[in-house]
């Protein structure tokens, strides 16, 4: 349904109609010009020819080095999406099962169905502050379970693991013998202190996903990695190998220069983005919805008792605001996703048709 | 092995050594500055988000225009490696067999191993010309049967397929209701008439691949497109959707932009490389080698009997000369191939290499 209202989306903008974008996490702030620049820089310097499967070498280094890891740890990959679904295809064609927390995002569960293995939804609930329930999750991991995926800050809540949660979620794993795949795309930009899954493992039990998209303005540049052990990283380069085969270098050179401004970056865009939650929470309040206070751009996820969600949102779309329906990220019918990803006046436009359609 | 090879090379040159790169086919000219210009102004221009997966209409318009089919049986992919993958992914994930005539594209055997799908070999000699035997096509396909791999003009061996047999390929897979994915990715830059699968085919039974890399030095920018109906166009589309989302759209006003060039820009190619395919040839010949001509870029696949086609290479390599093993391609381990994407002294020195290393 997510890639639906999006499409949709599209197709009413192609129309010439105005469509107030909050259905994607697509920050509206433009790439910065240094990392654009960076790229034409490349591309003039002809970086534009066949590359390693693995990723620059320069690029590896850096990113290592900023996670503590080595090189042949860190295979680069076109968006942290293609890196979670190598992941998974690597981990999960032959079958079993994989373990998800929800509401979680979208792409986890489709990936898993579309390579035939099963998934098993571990459902947390606001009113528990969408806590990972460790009795739940010990007992659902069976002789099958090849990986738990973590989402941590989480889309669509916004909410960060606790450390104590995350700490129980990594002894269940490493007493079954599960990975942990940590998609920690928002992490650098959290508005709270994020333990990344990487602060746990010396010996890369578990596996780490990152992307450039959210942190430095990049979503359409197609750019992410994977930080695991060496063999994943390389049948992940294999598998680079006859597909993608590699990430553009000049994406990737633009890549080096973000990571150059990536404490300036991610200052500026938690800054914004804590703005636009105080605002829209102000709103949503108002409007009788409850939620948890975002702790990470960009999402809220109110809940409003009874909302057919699903039916709200092309609604509200034929109206010109898009959001995402609770449905999209598992059995959450009265919620809803807004992401703040607009500029203040039109998210505050798009707040208030919210409000009136929900009266 | 062919992978292999291009690892090391690349190795070996981060070592400082100089290496004459024959191994892949990757063009040495560089991406025209036109291309890289509308890149430039697109990122300028913001585009630089997340956007549809199927690609970009006005791409996929221009592509339908050029081919003389609908906009809705184009999907545009990172690289038409990417499209095959997809597309055999979609077709064989379940299992099945391919039938594929050798010497091939490494990528197609080992796409349909890493989805556990058979292979079914068809052999083809040099000393009959490369030539299908339709009898032996007809007798492989069984009731398993979900695909022959057709590659026109031929990577290694740069023949371009007769009308005569492509006519017969299509009648018995027709006839067996086999589908035929044909990779026509040197077919606008081939020296001689080249027969499109799309020729054949008002209801899109059949699939094209193609990409911008060869015909427009485009290869590290990785895009190319899949033609075929419209549920296939509308399944790669989902896939795309929870893989890599999206071709980055300043790529794909790049690729409009290498459209507009076309002929003038393949002319240009065709010269070049029948220049150079002119003197390797000739080299060739003087060392004892025997070949077919080729009728397109970028290749030579000549036959040296008794040769130990890994050895040769990985020696040769050693001595500053990348190119392919026959391994790679199929069981040709009396052939090699030279990838004549390199200047032409360039080219010269390393012909007299291999002579050397051939005496």
């Amino acid at each position: 349904m997510l890639y639906e209202i999006n499409e949709k989306a599209i197709r009413l903008e192609n129309e010439g109609k105005k469509i107030i974008r909050l259905n994607l996490g697509d920050p509206d702030l433009a790439t910065p010009n240094e990392i654009i620049e960076a790229a034409y820089a490349a591309m003039k310097a002809g970086k534009t020819k066949y590359s390693s499967s693995y990723g620059e070498t320069n690029l590896r280094e850096r990113l290592a080095e900023l996670h503590g890891v080595k090189a042949e740890n860190v295979v680069i990959t076109p968006g942290s999406k293609w890196g979670i679904f190598a992941t998974m295809y690597l981990m999960m064609k032959a079958g079993g099962n994989v373990i998800i927390p929800t509401p979680y995002w979208t792409a986890y569960d489709l990936i898993a169905k579309s390579l035939g293995a099963q998934t098993k939804l571990l459902r947390t609930e606001m009113e528990d502050g969408w806590k990972v329930d460790l009795d739940k999750l010990e007992a659902m991991i069976d002789k099958n379970t090849r990986m738990i995926i973590l989402n941590n800050p989480n889309n669509p809540t916004s909410k960060v693991m606790d450390a104590e949660t995350l700490d129980g979620i990594v002894e269940i794993a490493n007493k079954k013998g599960v990975t942990i795949l940590s998609d920690e795309v928002y992490g650098t930009i959290s508005f709270v202190k994020t333990k990344s899954i990487l602060e746990y493992d010396g010996n890369h039990t578990h596996i780490l996903s990152n992307g450039f998209s959210k942190t430095f303005t990049m979503t359409g540049w197609r750019i992410g990695y994977i930080i695991a052990n060496k063999q994943l990283v390389d049948n992940i380069t294999k598998l680079n190998q006859i597909t993608i085969n590699n990430v553009p270098v000049f994406i990737q050179e633009a890549a080096l220069k973000a990571l150059e401004m990536q404490k300036q970056l991610a200052t500026k865009i938690k800054e914004e983005y804590q703005e636009r939650a105080k605002m829209a929470t102000k709103t949503l309040a108002k409007a009788g919805l409850s939620f948890t206070k975002p702790e990470a751009p960009f999402y809220v996820f109110p809940k409003h008792p009874g909302l057919n969600s699903e039916k709200f949102t092309l609604d509200l779309l034929d109206k010109g605001v898009a959001v995402a329906p609770g449905t999209a990220f598992g059995d959450y019918k009265e919620h809803f996703r807004i992401s703040l990803t607009a500029p203040r006046d039109e998210i505050k436009t798009a707040l208030d048709k919210i409000s009136e359609a929900l009266e």
